[in-house]
Formats: structure tokens, C-alpha cells, sequence
């Protein structure tokens, strides 16, 4: 057989043989760094017996499956490892993951010191270097093995595969595991790892079922490498808005108020209406929006008009109704009456008194534009809100301030005739990147158009060329603006395609944060319409939109982004005066008044501590500026500046510092580090 | 028998007479305005016969039983000439009113024609000028007549009286009331009157029962007075802000959102928008204090902790709980469980997965509190929210923007040592002043001291000793500040005496508009303590208080005070530039700038139409300022300014004007009405 290698360089065998063994055969050095073998693009184990000609790739750490096997060794090894020190632990399942590994036992919850010890344990069996050998067994015979060694988990997995399956496992000294590979070798090759945490887990991820003890862990090949990583995990944690955000007093939650619920605590609100205020001016006095504000709650009727009531029920809050089948029933029927002609018919169906906290704001702008009749020369009409919205998440899905129950979003529609789309939808675009780059996030976003999944119509209004017209027109728009965007199939509302701002969290996971749509078929749904220069009724288009999208997601991106070393404008405390005695207080006052006067957020630190645990109390706490006044400010009307950016900045006078920070704030600057806080 | 008059002189009469006889015996002309008499202090018909001795009084249209009588006289003849229109109505009841009148009839709603014909057959009757006969019969013949009669609500209303009750008639020609008086001795003593309006209301004022007619009006001795009411009624009508405030785009209501929930339109938007602004700044830049924003719902275990789920409940909305029998039983058992020793009990009652919408912000506002330990030098801890807040009220219990099922309050909670409380409350007093006196409404209040009710005492938390000892603390304060307030017992919260500050509508009825309250019990509750001076825990006091109340009930109020003519800061137009045409689009862009640029509300009426127009259409929508420009104000960098207050004010430069507006809307100022507006 004739195998051909990545470079094109052939090799020739006369006998079946293992990937491993051609992998040694090329050279002992690749032999020992290679984890997986890609045949013919196929990962394969290492084990993999060859017999005909094929392209063969050996893969080592460097490549993504390398790393998958590699760390799936060393999650083999963590699992050897408990059972040693912990015979009574079950196995449930341990597989890599992008960034490590982890194992779930059924065992106690364990403490660092635990993780410490099994590490230990670990590196000694890495040092024995037992080779992991494959092999199989039938689907009883695997059941039966399973059950004679105690391990119930692995039980119920087997029972979950077919009858007659074989099934596969992998062993290394007396451990055993249900497996179906790829591996490393030998538990030798492992040569640097960490046990990162140690958390609760549901088994397969189901609240109903037991809760297991996970251990999340890494491996590298090179120590340097581990280290890397593992001071990047550190920095993720220090940034992780859920900790830091509750370290500096932002939010907190309360079990009895509710999951997904969190408190804003008073410097975290100065935050949110920093930027509510800042929004909603931007929108009204510069963006040519008029503002409502309109009720969080309505008959199931407001939403069923539109069809978000069956798209969105299950997530949404229903207040008192005490059948949910008999109103399963009732929508059911109800669902029938779609169309415009039956609006009339659906909006006097008086037996509807459900009522349900709204999961947007889309109708309730729809009224108020539909409160006085409209002309061509009213729009766009652009309809702005600050405004708060429920979705009932399941326990599971709910974190810090990025995944609430309740949340509060800069809302808004534009409602516009055809020929204003094109440019109503590029200036979303433009104040949403306009909000973004004011906040210094503009970098840390990629763009997603967000289509319809033709395989799954039924899910979406309207017809096939009612689509691909309008995603046609969407993306019309984003070319001519020079977006440079990705498209996701399934991905757009039941009413229009969406435009999506996504970014990521310090974890890595992909939120939507701006979201701007362009929806066809609503304006229909609730009889909209303007009157056109010819005098005749026309149904606009409408742009749903958000501008910096909601305040609770925003807040948590600024924490993680910054580490909550926040630009100035967006401080709760902007400046802290610290008179180094009570004989100043006075002086501090005057300087207190002087810069509250020009709208600065000022206190100052009356306590009767030293000037040096004042101001390390205020770098903790990350105010921007420190002002250190004694006699000499006084005398001189000045202050001492410290600042976050810049450390000592020396006296300046009053009026002067009054002048810099008012102009930092005003233009929303965002002052670049300068050196090191010490 | 001897008869002393009001003025202490005496008659002697030998036989048995009618007030009426006795009043004729006065003087005819007496007898001619008599409406009651007044029998040793009791109201009687002037039918009734005096046998012995006693005071009497006679009464006329000027008292106010006398009134009663008068208009309750006008009633009957309002319902005879229904009647006669309209054989097939049917009577139900008719009573006088304290501004009048009204008939409830079944029959179909009528017109304002419809009214204006009865008005004549009314006029018909007063002329033919029948006598009131007065009359009764034994229950079950008054039964039988009324059956022959075919008036069923009657029958139903005998029916309810006791067997063996004598009924008592009024009759004036063929038409028979069921009616326990007083009554006019004819119809011809009416001298004006007015039907003022008709509606839809059930019979009994029940929901259930059939929806009837009722007709409006009122009655006076004199043309010139019933002139004057109506115009009063008018001025009403056009100050009502359930009119005015649709009228003028403020805010609307939808049948499909729900009763109770206005939408906002742009205008009311910004008018809230401009209160909650200035009220948070001034409670936090001026009064000290700090500001949360906490969740619109929790676990019902949160509002059972203070005991304010058993007190609210009803009002209170339940989140997707689809069996509110379990719910009630539930509850009862963990009723048992208060105290502060069973605080963490009830905070760890897993089983309490029921939501509720909030009614009120206390003990989210704890719990920011005790988020972080507090020292006696964190106190006072002044927190404010803007709190949205829910209650499910009756359908019939709901009006325009006053009482809503979801309103938004200046909240607060003010945490203290029992020292501080004395100067906390006052400061609250003087906080609510100062919006009062701000917003030009201070002198339109009353103080009510809102105490227990020692006879219902379950009602409340804590002992007769607790509650006369804070009412003594509460009443000292108010003395000391020089409040004028009346007490009222029972109008307490459970947990402690409040101070109201009551306001009236237009129509005369009375609403809470700020409340301020001492609470001595809560913080035990919630276990909020702060570590005082000697190291040990202590309780705090706690004053809940808003500064200006329900943002919504404020609107409605300044809507209603100043029938729509706000002070100049509130509006939500300040200026509308009126170019004269199209070639002063540029000045008026300049202008414009100009204002903007120092935080004017201002537009530009670009229309075509003509300046008088234009003019007349800015003053119906009741804006301030006017700056007219052409050609001599572009030239001259001035402007043209007609206000409401003061109407032509002739040619200014700019940047006068500019300081002028900015100076009253910075300052507030309420500024007086010079002219009548053409």
C-alpha cells in the first residue's frame, strides 16, 4: 500500500500497519509528539490499523483534534487519579473541551487542597506512563463489566446504545473507560496540566437529575505554555463582569427576590443612567426620534395580533391565569383569525383578559404611531424608548447581568415608506456604531446578517420571494456601507431579516448585543399606514432597532472590557477629594462645590484615616481622580492631582483641573493608561 | 304647642300643622322658596305635621338639604318626562347628588338631542306644576303596584325591604315614585335646570347586572347660578387631564394593551421624562441621597417576610401560578413562621417558586441595604429609586392617568439611628414641599396625619404602646415644623403612621399624592441592623417617602392645574420658530442651533402655511414661546417673540432671548399670564 503524506512524499508498506508505527517509522521524534492521525481527512486514533493506500496526516498538539486527544488523555488520567484517592466516586462522563477538559464523579464537592492532592496523584501516574491499550466488547458483556465494577453511569450510557452495538473502551493499568477514543499512547506524553476549578453539574445536564461534582482542568505540552494560559484564566476572572461587578458594589442578587433578577446597587445605577441619559439624548436631539413610554404588560390579545405570541409564549411571563390549558386551547382557535381584515376581529375578542409582561415593545410603538393618522410628510417616523423587558429564562440559562429576566433596552422603530429604508437602515447602523465607538467597543464586534432558514418556512412570515427580496435589499445596505459581515442561516426574526452585533464575553461565548431588522410584514398585521401625496393608504415598512442594545449587557461588557477601569464620563465617583486633615475640609469643600457646580461626580473622604490608606483605598475602589489637598493648595487654590492614567500628576490650579476633566467628560474621552498604578 | 323659629322667636298653634302650613303662616313668600324643615335638628319634608312642641327651621335652596331636596324634586320630574317620551324605559333609581342629579332609566343610550327633547317635556311638566302627593302603602300592595306598573327594578327594590315595612310614594300626576323623600311640594317651584351629560352605569353599580342609562343634572333657584355652574362645569371639562391630556397628545389608551395601562405618547414622555430628571438630580446632588434600581418582581417569599403579601395580595399580580388555591393554603402555614429567628427560615423556603409583580419597592430597597455592613457612620442611608410599581386594580376602580395598574413613583427609604429620625422626617416634609412649591401646587394641599385603628388592631404590626409612642414622635415633628394637618385614624400602613399629602381633581375628589412614613417594625423583619459606636448591633428606624409622588398622578395634576398651559421648563415645546417663509430656512436653522445648543426644546414649523396659521396652531397646542422670523429679524440677528403669557413681545436680539428662556427654565420659574391669548 502506498501511503501519501501532507508534503506529497510518498512511503510504501508491504503489511497493514498502525498509524503509530508509520508515524515511528517516519521518525521517533514525531512519533512522540503525535496524538491523532487524519486518513484521507478522517481523524483517526493512533491505533488505527492502515491496509490500503490513503493520504495520511499525523497530527500533534499544534492542530485543534491533536489537542482534543491530548487533553481527553489527560481527563483519563484525572479520572484514574480520583478513583484512587476516592474509591467510593461513580464515573459519569469526561470529555475535552476548546480550552481543557473536565470529568464529572459522582463524589462530595471538593476544595482546592482536594484538587491540589489529585493533581499529585496525577503526576504519578503521568510518571508510570502506563500505555492506554483499546479495545471492545459486546453491548452485554460491556453492561455486565460495567456492573461488577460499580460504576451505574457508565451502565445506563451502554444501555442508551443500540442492542447488539459493540461497544469501545480504553485502558491504562487497572482503569477502564467507556471510550470511544481518539488517545494518546501512553499517559507519558502528558507533559504540563492544571486542575483549573471545581463546580457543580447537573448529569447530562438535566435539572432533575442529580448534581455531580465537575473538576475543569488543561494540559499544553510545554509548561510556558500552561503558565500563559493559566495567567489569561486569571485575568478572565479578574475581568468576569458576575464577580467583578458585585466586588465593586455595581450589583448584587438575593435568593429571595429571585434568580436572574440582580440588584443594582447605587454606584451600578449611577452607571446605567449615565448611559440611559446619555441614549436617550443622543436619540432625541440628534437621531430625530420622539420618545414613549409605554406599559410592561397587555392582553395576550396586543401580542397574538402580531403572531410574537406564539413564537415567543413559552418564554414570556403570564400574570395570574390559573388554567394554561384551557388557554392553549383558546389560542389555538384563535390562531386562525389572522390577516388584516380580522384585525377588528381579534382586537374585540373580549373573552381574551390573559395578560402577559411584554417580551418587547414592537405593538406597543405600533399604537402610538397608529394614536393619530400619518401622513408621507410624518415620516420616518422614529419611535425611541427606554424600555423594560421580561423573558422567563430557565434556571440553567440565567448569568450575571447578561442572561436576566427582566432587562431594560434602548428600543426603537422606524416606521418608513420604501424609498426611506435604504437610508433610515445605514443611519441605525451608523448610531449603533457611533454608541460603539464612543464606548470603546467598537473593535471587539464582528457583524451578522441574519437570514431566514428556507428548510424551516413555517417558522417565518411570509413567502419565499418576500425573503430572499428583502435580503436582497439588507444586503444592498450593508455592502454600500462597507460592513464587513458574516451570514447565518436561521437566524432572522419570524418577521424580517436582522442585522446582528455580536460579541464575546471573557469566556469567549457569543452574545447579540445590537440588533437592527427589517421587518415586512407587521405594518400589515396592525393595519398601519400612511397617507401617501396621491392621497391614497400605503403600509410603511418598519426598522426595529436598538442603539447600544440593553443597559444591563452593556454594563456587563464595560465592566469585563475595562476590568472596571471605566472611562471617566461613565465613573459613578469621577474624583475624590482627599484633605490630608480636618483643617482643610473647608478648602475641600470649596473645591467639592466648584467641580459638583460643573456637573462632576465628586466626593470627599472625610474618614480620619492617613492620606495613604485614603488614596489606596480610592485606587482599589478605581476612582479616576484623587485630589490630595494640605496647606499648600489652599494657599495656591490648587490641587494635587492623582490619577488612575497618569499616577502622580503633580498641582495644578483649580480652575485648570476644573477645565480638563469637564472637557474629559463632555467629549466621553477615554484616557489611555500611562503608566503602571502602583 | 309653641314652635321656636331660628331667630329664638316663638308661634303658638292650637292644632296639629305642616311645616308648609307653618311656613306659610310665616310669610307666603316663604313658602313660595321653602325646600325642608328642620325639626329640633332632624331634616323633614314640609309635608310632615307638627303636634308638639320643638324648634323648627325652615330651609331653603341655600342649605344644603335644602339643595337635596330641590334637585332630587327635579329627578322625578326628569324621570316622568322619560316616561312620557319613552313608554318603554323602565325607573330604576334617582337620587340628588351634592353637584346635582341623575336618573338611572333602562333604556338605550341617548344623545345629546335625545337630552335637549327631554329638556323640553321637563320644562312641559314644571310649567303644568303639579303637586308632590305623598303617600304609602303595605309592601306587598306597594309589590303589586309596582308590578302592574311593570317597573321590575322597583319590584326588586321593595323585595329587599323587610315583610310587614310600610312603603312610602311620591306622585305628581300619573307618575308614582317609590321614594322616602323630602320633596318640593310641587313641580313648579324648579325654576333652572340643566341635563348635563348621560352614560352607561350597571344597575347597583355592579359589573354583573345590566348596564342602564344614567342621565346627569342639575338644578338652581336662579338662571344666573346655573349659568355659573356650567361654565365651572365646562372649565372642568376642559381642564379634566382624562380629556385634556388625550387632547394634547400626552398619552392614550388601547383596548387591546388593557385598562389601566396609558401609553405615552412623545409629549408625555417628555414631560415625565423632564420630572423623573430633575427629581433624581435634586434627591441626589441635593438631599444626599443614593440611588438603586432594583427588580420589577420576586419570590412572594420576599413581600412575606414584611407581611406585606398578606395585606396586598389581592392588589398584588401573580406570575404564571396556575393554582392559587394551593397558593392561599401555603400561605397560611408559613403565616406562622415571622420573627426575626424564623427570617432565614423563611429566606431558605425552597417550595416558594411564586412570582409576583411588585407593589411597592421596601424591601428590594433592604436589601441593597444590607448588601454590605453598615456602621452608625453610614447612617443615614437615604436610598431613592424611580420604581416602577404594580397594582391590579378593579376595573371600575381605574381613571385616566390617577389610578393605573402600573405607575412609576419617586421611592425612597431612609435608613436611621433612632436620633436621626426626628431630622430625617423633617427633611422629608420640607423635600416634598420644596417639589410642591417648585411645580406651583403647594398651596393646593392638605396634610393629613394618617394614624392606626386601635378597635381593629389585627390589622397592624406591634402593640398600643409601639403605636402611641411613634404617633407621639410623629405629631411633635409636625408641630415643630408648623404643619397644618388634620388626624385620621385607620389610614396608617400596617407598620407604622404616615403623613399624607392629599390633593384634589378637578372634580372634587380626594387622592394621596405624597406619603411619608415611620416604620418601627420592618427592620426587624428583614434583620437590617448597623453596628453602632460601642461595636454592638442595633435596629434602625425606617422612613419610606416619595418627594412628588407618582410621576403619572403628577402629570395629571399639573394637566388639571394648569389646564395644559405648563411652566415653560415642564413643556415639552419650549419655543417653535415660525419662518415667514421658506428663505428664512437658514435664520431659522441659526436660531434653532442657538437654543438647542443651551438645552431648549425647540422646532421649526417648516410647513407652507400662512404665519397666522401657523401662529393660531402653536397656540392651541398650548406652546410658550413663538419666535417669528423674516427678513428685518435675520437681519438684525433678533427674533420676534409672542408668548402665552404676555402675547406680542415685540423684537428681541437672540442672544436676549436666549438668557431670558434659559434663566426661566434653569430657575424654573412660573411665569404668570399678562394677556388673554386672541
Amino acid at each position: 500500500m502506498i501511503i501519501t503524506l501532507k508534503d506529497g512524499s510518498t512511503r510504501e508498506y508491504g503489511e497493514p500497519m498502525s498509524i503509530y508505527d508509520i508515524a515511528k517509522d517516519i521518525s521517533e521524534g514525531l512519533a512522540r509528539v503525535a496524538c491523532v492521525g487524519e486518513v484521507n481527512g478522517e481523524v483517526k486514533d493512533l491505533r488505527t490499523v492502515i491496509d490500503s493506500d490513503c493520504e495520511l496526516n499525523i497530527l500533534t498538539f499544534d492542530s485543534d483534534a491533536g489537542k482534543h486527544a491530548y487533553r481527553h488523555t489527560c481527563s483519563h488520567v484525572l479520572a484514574e487519579a480520583v478513583l484512587n484517592l476516592y474509591p467510593e466516586a461513580k464515573l459519569a462522563i469526561g470529555p475535552s473541551i476548546d480550552t481543557g477538559f473536565y470529568y464529572d464523579f459522582d463524589m462530595p464537592p471538593l476544595t482546592r487542597e482536594d484538587l491540589d492532592k489529585i493533581e499529585k496523584e496525577m503526576k504519578k501516574i503521568i510518571k508510570k506512563g502506563d500505555r492506554l491499550e483499546y479495545f471492545t466488547l459486546p453491548r452485554e458483556e460491556a453492561i455486565q463489566m460495567m456492573k461488577d465494577r460499580e460504576e451505574p453511569y457508565k451502565v445506563e450510557l451502554i444501555e442508551d446504545l443500540p442492542e447488539g452495538e459493540t461497544i469501545s473502551f480504553y485502558q491504562q493499568g487497572d482503569f477502564i473507560e467507556l471510550c470511544a477514543g481518539p488517545h494518546l499512547m501512553s499517559t507519558k506524553q502528558i507533559k504540563a496540566f492544571k486542575l483549573t476549578s471545581s463546580s457543580g453539574a447537573y448529569w447530562r445536564g438535566d435539572e432533575h437529575n442529580k448534581m455531580l461534582t465537575r473538576i475543569y482542568g488543561t494540559a499544553y505540552t510545554k509548561k510556558a505554555d500552561l503558565e500563559e494560559y493559566l495567567e489569561y484564566l486569571a485575568d478572565i476572572k479578574n475581568r468576569d463582569h458576575n464577580r467583578l461587578g458585585r466586588e465593586m458594589d455595581l450589583f448584587t442578587t438575593v435568593d429571595v427576590v429571585g434568580q436572574g433578577l440582580p440588584l443594582f446597587m447605587p454606584n451600578g445605577t449611577k452607571m446605567i443612567q449615565k448611559l440611559q441619559r446619555w441614549i436617550e439624548d443622543l436619540e432625541d436631539y440628534e437621531w430625530g426620534y420622539v420618545r414613549t413610554r409605554t406599559p410592561l404588560m397587555a392582553k395576550s390579545t396586543l401580542y397574538k395580533i402580531s403572531d410574537h405570541w406564539y413564537h415567543y409564549k413559552d418564554g414570556m411571563f403570564l400574570l395570574g391565569y390559573d388554567n394554561l390549558e384551557d388557554l392553549n386551547n383558546a389560542e389555538d382557535a384563535s390562531r386562525e383569525i389572522h390577516g388584516v381584515q380580522d384585525l377588528k376581529m381579534i382586537e374585540n375578542d373580549a373573552d381574551s383578559d390573559v395578560y402577559a409582561l411584554r417580551p418587547m415593545t414592537c405593538p406597543f410603538q405600533y399604537y402610538v404611531y397608529k394614536a393619530r393618522q400619518k401622513s408621507y410628510r410624518d415620516l420616518p417616523y422614529r419611535m425611541a424608548e427606554t424600555s423594560t423587558l421580561f423573558r422567563n429564562e430557565d434556571s440553567g440559562e440565567m448569568h450575571g447581568l447578561t442572561r436576566v429576566r427582566q432587562f431594560t433596552i434602548s428600543e426603537g422603530h422606524l416606521v418608513c415608506t420604501p424609498e426611506q429604508i435604504d437610508e433610515e437602515f445605514k443611519n441605525c447602523v451608523r448610531l449603533a456604531k457611533y454608541c460603539l465607538t464612543t464606548l470603546g467597543l467598537e473593535e471587539d464586534v464582528t457583524y451578522r446578517m441574519s437570514k431566514w432558514d428556507p428548510e424551516n418556512s413555517e417558522k417565518y412570515l411570509g413567502t419565499a420571494e418576500d425573503w430572499n427580496r428583502v435580503e436582497d435589499a439588507m444586503r444592498t445596505i450593508l455592502d454600500e456601507i462597507g460592513l464587513d459581515y458574516t451570514e447565518a442561516t436561521g437566524e432572522a426574526a419570524f418577521y424580517g431579516p436582522k442585522l446582528d452585533i455580536q460579541a464575546k464575553n471573557v469566556y469567549g461565548k457569543e452574545d447579540t448585543m445590537i440588533t437592527i431588522q427589517l421587518d415586512m410584514f407587521l405594518a400589515e398585521r396592525y393595519d398601519m399606514y400612511y397617507i401617501d401625496k396621491d392621497g391614497s393608504k400605503k403600509r410603511p415598512y418598519i426598522i426595529h432597532r436598538t442603539s447600544i442594545g440593553c443597559y444591563e449587557r452593556t454594563l456587563a461588557w464595560l465592566i469585563e472590557k475595562y476590568a472596571g477601569n471605566f472611562p471617566t464620563w461613565l465613573c459613578p465617583e469621577q474624583v475624590r477629594i482627599l484633605p490630608i486633615s480636618d483643617k482643610y475640609d473647608d478648602y475641600a469643600e470649596k473645591v467639592f462645590r466648584e467641580l459638583r457646580r460643573n456637573g462632576v461626580d465628586v466626593h470627599v473622604d472625610h474618614s480620619t484615616e492617613r492620606i495613604g490608606y485614603k488614596i489606596r483605598k480610592a485606587q482599589m475602589e478605581k476612582i479616576p481622580y484623587m485630589l490630595v489637598l494640605g496647606a499648600k493648595e489652599e494657599e495656591e487654590n490648587a490641587v494635587s492631582v492623582r490619577s488612575r492614567f497618569a499616577g502622580d500628576e503633580g498641582s495644578k490650579p483649580l480652575s485648570e483641573f476644573v477645565r480638563q476633566i469637564v472637557e474629559e467628560i463632555e467629549t466621553k474621552a477615554i484616557r489611555k493608561k500611562e503608566v503602571e498604578e502602583k
